[in-house]
């Protein structure tokens, strides 16, 4: 925050601001390759079959689980050691589920899923896995319980990969002691960018997020590059490797796929969807949704947040409305049950809408333009994490009045939740030092608060 | 063809007719209650453990093999005994796969499938399944070589449901020699309206159809009631009993899932496609289509007819628009390919569209209603089998320009392919003699003669 002018006063050098508001950052990252650094880059820890790519997530609703999750190369007991930070002589050992997979010509190690339910809040854990001389150690902090006024601090990051530009994404975030917890768009590793789909590639991006992911709960999206799906290969049950490791807790809210689900953390809830399941009326993740958001208290949880990684409004000539068919089945949701933020990721670049909503066509109206909605939520588009396949710099011209603002450069976000009315966002480019913040916003929640926020006033 | 002047004579007695040519039929069924049969009403055939609910499918993509498929309730090795008509001297035999499922409180029987290839193109067969006693004996004709200018007729059906005005559907649809093979819109036996989804009603309704199943193919496609998705069941895996009973080529044209796929038959290109599966860029089904569709070369199947169930133009309040999603992902395509006809289901009523598209729209542009389109395909809505659901009879005032005839009455159709270039059509209400036609249109092909068809000049 001390920063805060500095920015301000950097980013009007650059912008190009139109009569309606909206800007397009002129702000030009230089131009350089997106190579996946080499496999050697992501070496894996010393020691015979050492635990390895070690990651945790939420495992229950309310933020009292974690579910720890790593891979051995030889098969082992998947063992846990844990115990509360200080009481070091009260330690807990629980096992997990152990799988591996095929594709094509590659054969996985053996990767662990370890569900702890009944934590304290707001505790620090060590943990250790794996055992004797390659046993490991991390540690975590537990949220706070779920309450309206709980301060919480989210990362946001997508389309991450493993180039050069990835680890400055990555650097960044580990850099910032503020992020507690992770909300991951999707589009993990890129291995299907490589022939067959190089599942060492999913192996040295394990490695490559550990720093973190060990650390603080990531929270998964789907995005389509883990889809796998290569018939072609003889692979044709799609979301293989993803599934196999990446463990949520989708069960305890009742969703019956791991591609869908809900967590309450702080005073947060948040929504994972996915934009390649079926989303139909009468499918499962349409059916999970229609239940699901009435059940969101807002007394509770006055924050509501999805995550989906193919986006509903983007003005970046790449993707370009390839949302479009799911924002027909849920947009009218999101604006009856006053969603407040709506992250997706797969264009490679940044974009932050305004409150819109375009939910009054109905095939013969002539009515299908975005409308200012004061209940819709703000769509923000971070697909911009540093992937092999580089910066989607071609934005439509003149930028759209539903854009608020948009620049091609690789980054991460940080929301602030201060308590139930308030939340602070910002948007860091990799170029800049950390604490600049290149595009910012105060966020008034939708429920408590659902005044015009002054950002996109202008 | 003798009876059209009647035809027409009675139509005009009802009709209204707009200024923009658009009709909505003023004949009104008789109100009568659509409950199901009694589950007596579909006994099994006598004999221990005979074979029931006999039915045939295309089992290859250019129609030399069948599927033959039958329920035991006992355990039965699945032979099948088959000779051309006339050679009953040389007889084959041939085995099946059996499988069968619980669903909650309900075990099936066994279900056997048997695929037979190779058969003689344009030649009846006799078939016998089970031995012994209860052998049961059927016929079916395979249809002519695929080519250009081969005449073939189709039936076309959809929701049909088990009620008394299923089974008037179903006896004007046998009753009628026409139909060589029966295009299924989806929606079967709506054994989930039936409380724990009543599988029962699965075998009630193969009992039902097999006077004209066992003896032409019945083209399946996926409607919602095939889902039987019932989580609080504990049955929480889409498709069971569906996918257990009914058995697809769909291999045998790449596709990865029995939910889509094609055949030739005829002169007909014949593709299956998905309401409920996912069908967003980058998912299965989305990436079969796109590949399968400039696969056709219409020098040797000019017609292309693809069937899905939730319709995509439709002017009924029931299901207005839910067939939006899909849609917006597929229709340029079927734009581009020149789809002739689509059929779809679900809305209990029949309508026809005029041949539209509504591909413009970009979010922004605001051009967002169908426009005449001599490239696109004709969608018909033939939901109206007769389900125990009842009639949809709630039409969107004033009929839309897109919408050419609807009526809300129960019924079937027929198409007859003549040559490359002409179809007939006909749809039959059942409160008709059969040979009345009450909405009736000379297709013309869209690749071979993309002129505009007198019945929509008006």
């Amino acid at each position: 925050m001390v920063m805060g002018i500095f920015t301000v006063a950097i980013v009007l050098l650059n912008i190009i601001e139109l009569s309606n508001g909206a800007i397009t950052s002129g702000y030009q990252r230089k131009s350089e390759p997106s190579m996946d650094l080499p496999l050697e880059s992501f070496p894996p820890p010393p020691g015979h079959s050492a635990p390895e790519q070690v990651h945790i997530t939420q495992g229950d609703h309310e933020g009292r689980g974690v579910i720890i999750s790593w891979v051995t190369p030889k098969k082992h007991p998947g063992v846990v050691t844990y115990w509360e930070a200080g009481h070091e002589q009260k330690k807990h050992k629980t096992s997990s589920k152990t799988t591996h997979y095929k594709f094509y010509n590659y054969t996985s190690g053996y990767i662990h899923h370890t569900l702890i339910k009944g934590l304290k809040h707001d505790t620090k854990y060590y943990y250790e896995v794996g055992q004797h001389e390659v046993a490991r150690r991390f540690h975590f902090t537990t949220p706070p319980p779920v309450g309206p006024d709980v301060p919480y601090t989210f990362g946001v990051i997508g389309d991450l990969g493993q180039t050069a530009d990835s680890n400055q994404t990555l650097e960044h975030y580990v850099s910032n002691p503020q992020g507690q917890a992770m909300l991951f768009i999707g589009d993990l590793s890129y291995a299907d960018d490589h022939p067959f789909h190089d599942n060492r590639r999913w192996d040295t991006w394990g490695r490559f997020v550990e720093k973190s992911a060990a650390y603080q709960a990531w929270i998964w999206t789907p995005g389509n590059h883990e889809l796998d799906f290569a018939p072609e290969l003889g692979e044709s049950v799609p979301w293989k490797p993803f599934l196999h490791r990446y463990s949520v807790p989708y069960k305890e809210s009742k969703s019956t796929s791991p591609l869908w689900y809900s967590i309450k953390r702080a005073s947060a809830y948040i929504i994972v969807l996915n934009s390649y399941s079926a989303y139909g009326k009468y499918t499962p993740q349409y059916s999970w949704l229609e239940q699901e958001l009435p059940k969101i208290n807002r007394k509770q949880t006055p924050w509501v947040i999805v995550l989906l990684h193919s986006p509903w409004y983007n003005s970046n000539n790449y993707h370009y409305m390839e949302g479009e068919s799911m924002r027909v089945m849920f947009e009218p949701w999101f604006v009856e049950h006053k969603v407040d933020i709506v992250f997706a990721g797969h264009v490679h670049s940044y974009e932050r809408s305004e409150r819109v909503s375009n939910i009054k066509y109905n095939i013969t109206d002539g009515l299908s333009a975005p409308i200012r909605d004061s209940s819709a939520p703000v769509y923000i588009t971070i697909g911009d994490g540093g992937n092999v396949e580089g910066i989607a710099n071609n934005f439509i011209d003149p930028q759209p009045h539903y854009s608020a603002f948009r620049e091609a450069s690789f980054g991460h976000a940080i929301l602030e939740i201060k308590n139930r009315t308030h939340a602070f966002y910002t948007w860091h480019r990799n170029h800049d030092n950390e604490p600049v913040a290149a595009d910012s916003m105060w966020f008034y929640n939708r429920f408590w608060h659902p005044e015009e926020e002054p950002s996109t006033i202008r």
